[in-house]
């Protein structure tokens, strides 16, 4: 997601993201950080090398997960 | 959005908000401003230069961000 | 929405109060008042010359917004 | 929705109703009283010469509201 | 619902139960007792000589109500 | 669902539950078991000679069930 | 979910953990741990040999579990 290279869609800038580490929050207010590896058009995410952060800090390392598209609240670019 | 010139459908007046500055609030109450560069039927939304606020002022930079329209309660130019 | 004139469908009902003030009332329980200028089958709503109120008090001037459907609670005539 | 004159499907009921005083409860437990005008399959619902009621008593009149279908809970003949 | 009786689809069950006393639990814990006359795929359902109960003692009568299908948790014979 | 004779599908496995008992956990945290009689796709689902539980205590027996899809959490063997 | 071996949708990635343990985080903050035997579209899960846990702690046991897409937030390998 470099900014100004990306459609105009939201599903073509997360595209931009693939490969490389984003940011998700979630409704739940928790944080993951990983390679972004795969998405749908429900905005459900597959991150590689996930970990789950508060705070800043590093709370547990997942490898890889899949997260439900409706928990998603935010994904940036770290 | 500027006033008296959009079309009647809700996703137009959107489109006229397009590479412009937006406050868009979210269900959490968070509230994010950026530049507007993508938005689908579902209100999925992407912004530049996006800044998380709270109070009207700046909380967090974010760079590009990719909110998912279903948390979305408002979307005002700033 | 001056009664008596509508159609049988609750949009049909919206469609009378187009350029008319309106009041909006969300699940969030904030309330905004503008002129209906943009809704569509899910009630995303875009609302011109809007504020947001509370307990009859404007709280805040915002220009054009929109409002995303399923936040919506109720729509009157002011 | 006179008692044994509707067909089996609920919205057929909702239409005996039409032109008729309703109470809508919604899910933020606050209730309407109106004249139904108009309802759709997504049980969006037009009342006429609405008024909130708590309690029993008008908290505020309203005249023509829009109510968003995902937010009733029961409709019944006041 | 007589047991043992009914088909394999849920809502073939609820057909068993249509012209009888039902109770229906909703997601906000209200409990509406009646006959049930009319049900559709998304378990809209409308009750005859319906009354709420709380703690096994009836609340109001409320003649025939609509209850929208979303807010059900659970339907069962009385 | 005896384990290593389902499907890959999850409603196959649910069909391999049915004339079984079953637990069914709702979201509001209520446990109903019973025998596993129909259910569809949304997961709506008809228990017979069912009864509620609470920390593993019978609550109420309640013969047929329907309950709606939308709210439950998880379905096992008891 | 071995890294860097599946596809570019996330329900390729979840097949890649078909037959393997995993964990199941849910909205209610519950966690399933077994393995994974089936999935559909929707993200609703089967898993064998499951349990519940909590604090890293078997809470219990529950041999083969179907647990609703919707209620799911994240899988990962354990």
């Amino acid at each position: 997601m470099t900014e100004g290279t990306f459609e105009s869609r939201p599903l073509d800038a997360l595209n931009n993201s693939r490969n490389k580490r984003v940011l998700v929050e979630l409704k739940n207010n928790k944080q993951f950080v990983g390679k972004l590896k795969a998405f749908d058009i429900h905005v459900n995410v597959v991150l590689e090398e996930a970990e789950e952060r508060a705070d800043g800090e590093t709370k547990r390392k997942l490898g890889v997960v899949f997260l439900r598209g409706d928990m998603i609240v935010m994904i940036s670019t770290e």
